[in-house]
């Protein structure tokens, strides 16, 4: 990839900004600002963004919520390249200080996991945009469905179970994740998290839902509950209030 | 019971009619209707509601699906014994000529499920409105908690057995439940059937969900999807377009 194949792209009007790779690769977009909404707006503490890429949802959290501290944790060297650059960047200046790039595996498990720099119970909140979500935009729907067979099942069970090791007891966790694969969430959850919350998100009222955010507490045993879904667009093709508030980080998909 | 503890109901606007049992007893109302109208308009085949106590959503299958025959299967003398009053009311003629009741446990398994009426893929649909939906309703917080635990568990795993051995290939299953039932019914349907679509059911559009419904197609490998929501009240506490349109037998939930 040559040096110059990036772009710098304001998010939430200017709050902060991403190094992002050109063409090429993965750029963040409206499922990283729905994910960030995920986390209260008074939260205070500690948060790990599993594969944060670029580090969208991360910064995103960290803009909005003044006592959040986001540790970036990212596999890709070439991703966690573009987080550090982006945290270098004179204009992100307030929330870099609150912001930290790992680069580490989080399917790592025990040992090696903590040796990698997630310990246990060390973050109040994890939230997570497993790759795959990106991926099967491109891919043909045979490989759409074999990916969500085969993938699906092993990254949310893995990146879910690393959740659980790294979350203090009541702490938090956020997945966005097509509709598809809620059983799954939901089964990984089991045991690990309760309390759980689902907000479909729908492009239009009376269209099916084309992502589902869960968020759910460590070590609850409160009842799963569904709260009203989000509607991306009006009856024209504006953003609703709701979205548009919630990209722009003036609001949190919860009301909370 | 006293032989006049009982109540003659109109449903779908004089459509049809349900003789129930009086204060004592559970009384049919608007989950029974959301749970008929997860039934295509143009279903026509044979309908199987489990757990149909005095017959509300069997009937409101009959009354709007002109192409349906239902079987109201119940497992409490009494309640049975209500829906076949129910029948013999001469203003049910119309809905009765493709209604009959079984008296049976849809918990059966085997051949004890086969001998007692329900056959190997002798349907096209199952409804189901598990009865703990009801009682629930009278438990106190703690033993809501502990009936949650143990009956849905069992309840939704063994009923959902029966449906998937009683259901032709390609045959419908619908469910109604509480939110917190999700997770239960998604495993129990796993491997029996795909394909599911998911309502969630509000009182009013910002207030968490109070019933799911859920409908699958046996031995499909189609992925889940969530579908619209229904919102029962608009801003006053009058019931929404949609709502009443189902609840009077006009609609269906899944606009199909």
């Amino acid at each position: 990839m040559p040096v110059q194949d990036f772009t710098i792209d304001a998010f939430h009007r200017g709050r902060f900004f991403l190094v992002q790779p050109g063409a090429r690769g993965h750029r963040a977009g409206m499922d990283a600002m729905m994910l960030a909404a995920a986390v209260p707006s008074a939260f205070a503490g500690r948060l790990a963004d599993f594969g944060a890429g670029a580090g969208a949802a991360g910064l995103a959290v960290a803009a909005r919520c003044e006592g959040a501290s986001v540790v970036l944790i990212e596999r890709a060297p070439e991703m966690a390249a573009f987080a550090r650059r982006g945290l270098a960047l004179p204009q992100n200046a307030g929330v870099a200080a609150r912001a930290s790039v790992l680069e580490a595996d989080v399917g790592l498990t025990g040992k090696a996991r903590v040796a990698a720099g997630l310990g246990d119970a060390s973050f109040d909140f994890v939230i997570m945009n497993p790759p795959f979500n990106a991926g099967h935009d491109r891919a043909t729907p045979d490989e759409l469905k074999r990916q969500a067979h085969v993938m699906d099942v092993g990254l949310f069970a893995t990146w879910i179970r690393s959740a659980a090791a790294v979350v203090r007891p009541r702490g938090g966790l956020a997945v966005i994740a097509r509709p598809s694969s809620l059983r799954t969430i939901l089964d990984a959850m089991d045991g690990r998290f309760g309390g759980a919350e689902i907000v479909a998100i729908h492009p239009r009222a009376g269209e099916t839902a084309i992502r589902v955010v869960v968020r759910a507490v460590r070590a609850s045993r409160a009842a799963l509950s569904i709260c009203p879904p989000l509607i991306l667009h009006d009856a024209g093709d504006r953003f609703s209030a709701k979205a548009d508030a919630i990209n722009n980080g003036n609001a949190s998909l919860f009301g909370d």
